[in-house]
């Protein structure tokens, strides 16, 4: 197996000696015991690794392509949800057996993104064994300027960034549960195939938001992470919770399941002082992403209130929402 | 599947809290996007990462509390090489179900190694599937005192820590290669589990010697990296190669089998220049570790020249020596 573990390597040192354009002094990358790096100076390192195995997180026929696109994305998203700037990451993984037409591929999509994003390969392992993919990202942030879950306060607005629920769609539709034309279809494809982490926005949204996460197991388990880390109540209004024009294509039960517990979306939920709405509409357009405002956030209101999501609709009618695990979420 | 990963997700956060006695200020561990972590003022982080796959680098009938132990040791051990002192590290795994008992075990093998060498758990993942273990280790080092492979020098010694082959001597055992009494089993099969990474070692050669990486894979392809990088020659006194006292009492074929393509060995090889032989023994007594000079490193002779190692007898008489992949080592 040795010479095959080379010939990956080789695949991979090849482009990963490229290194970023504005690579840190004195990085050293692959070929050593460790690659040296160094934050901007003034800024710590954001981390974050995430574990992509098959047949739970991607299905063993995916564009190989798609994978590598998608196994750095999903990292990045971390990266951005903080405010931090890609700089470099590490790639370890075991495959079954190493296709070289596949490997291309795969590689094909990890790079292209990792170019786009200045963000140099610059560590890995490769094995033998069942699929799997182990990336960790390293960023750039100025310490006070990370986008921390616990930094929400009373009265801050929510935002989200983009839409969501066209990943679960898409999902939806792999599995059988509906059905869309074929463009929508390939709306959802792409969405779940294909995320943009929202590195710029991040970025744009240092000083301007307080706290942030990217939306990736559906809105309304991930809001609560920071509404427990913050220790502090939500309001959302259901209706304002932007979606694509293709997702209000399906039916509204459809719709509310896909956005609000959906998954995979990789969009940045925020929040900000009410004073910084205009703030937080500049950094969305500088960047080219929307942004809209879903709810606000408020005080805990007893000793032993605990932190939740009150949902409202566009009339302001509350809404009670069950939710039994990830994919099973349902309107009384 | 969730509560499951929730169960292991807080069997792992519980110790990971308790951070390190030296941690960095504004570190930000377990339960954000991302991990923030800065290295010590005028330092640069040291990174690497490795990945365990079950019936690849380890069986499935492996005590727990050992896989622990030796999944975080071998990723210390690339610290060491680089001589970086321990810092933070990342844990991602996949494992079929969430049996607690075993992962009481595993975490308990794992953080009592953390711990010694004061290196906190900030981050991770955990999913199900097939299991596999991915760790990246974090360490500081001065950007000019990393024990990088490139910096070796024409004239330079090259010395072992510890001794070789035990490791390899175990696995032969277990495979049922050669036999050894109860005690010398126990010595091999200890090696073979429970290395114990150099990292005091590493710290104390900074500024002693030049280049140094650690022998995962024998020491006969290892040296060699160290010469491809430096593009330099070796001549090694095989029988200098320190052997433990165990190891001596099986037949000398395998012993040089196990000490020179063994692997798992997790000793640091490194080169000094020969004046600095008084600073290198000063280095290995000041933290209790055996050193030993087992040859030189010289010139490439002529433009086509490539990095070799030479081998020879304690009488200076050469050897021949083949290597047919990682296990299949034999003396002319």
């Amino acid at each position: 197996m040795l010479s095959e573990f080379s010939l990956i390597d080789r695949f991979f040192a090849r482009r990963a000696t490229a290194g970023p354009s504005d690579a840190t002094a004195g990085t050293l990358g692959i070929g050593d015991d460790c690659a040296l790096l160094a934050p901007r100076a003034g800024e710590m390192l954001a981390i974050s690794t995430d574990m992509l195995v098959e047949g739970r997180h991607f299905f063993a026929d995916i564009d190989p392509e798609a994978l590598g696109h998608k196994a750095l994305a999903v990292n990045l998203s971390d990266l951005a949800a903080m405010g931090a700037r890609p700089q470099a990451f590490t790639l370890a993984f075991s495959l079954p057996k190493a296709d070289e037409a596949w490997l291309a591929a795969f590689s094909e999509g990890l790079f292209a993104l990792a170019e786009r994003h200045d963000c140099a390969l610059i560590g890995g392992d490769t094995t033998g064994g069942p699929l799997n993919l182990c990336i960790t990202v390293f960023g750039s942030v100025p310490p006070h300027a990370a986008l921390r879950r616990d930094a929400a306060q009373p009265g801050d607005d929510i935002w989200i960034s983009g839409t969501l629920g066209d990943a679960r769609a898409g999902l939806g539709i792999q599995r059988g549960e509906w059905s869309a034309d074929a463009s929508d279809a390939a709306t959802f494809r792409r969405a779940l195939e294909r995320p943009e982490p929202r590195i710029a926005l991040g970025i744009a949204l240092r000083g301007v938001a307080r706290a942030a996460l990217d939306v990736s197991d559906g809105l309304a388990g991930d809001l609560l992470h920071i509404l427990e880390r913050s220790a502090l109540r939500a309001t959302v209004d259901v209706d304002a919770v932007p979606r694509s024009a293709a997702l209000r294509r399906l039916a509204p039960d459809i719709q509310r399941r896909c956005t609000l517990a959906g998954g995979d979306d990789y969009e940045l939920c925020f929040t900000a002082p009410a004073a910084a709405r205009a703030a937080v509409e500049a950094a969305g357009r500088a960047v080219d992403v929307p942004v809209t405002r879903i709810g606000t956030i408020s005080a805990l209101q007893a000793p032993h209130d605990r932190p939740a999501i009150a949902w409202r609709d566009a009339a302001g009618a509350p809404l009670t929402l069950t939710l039994q695990g990830f994919d099973h979420f349902h309107a009384d």
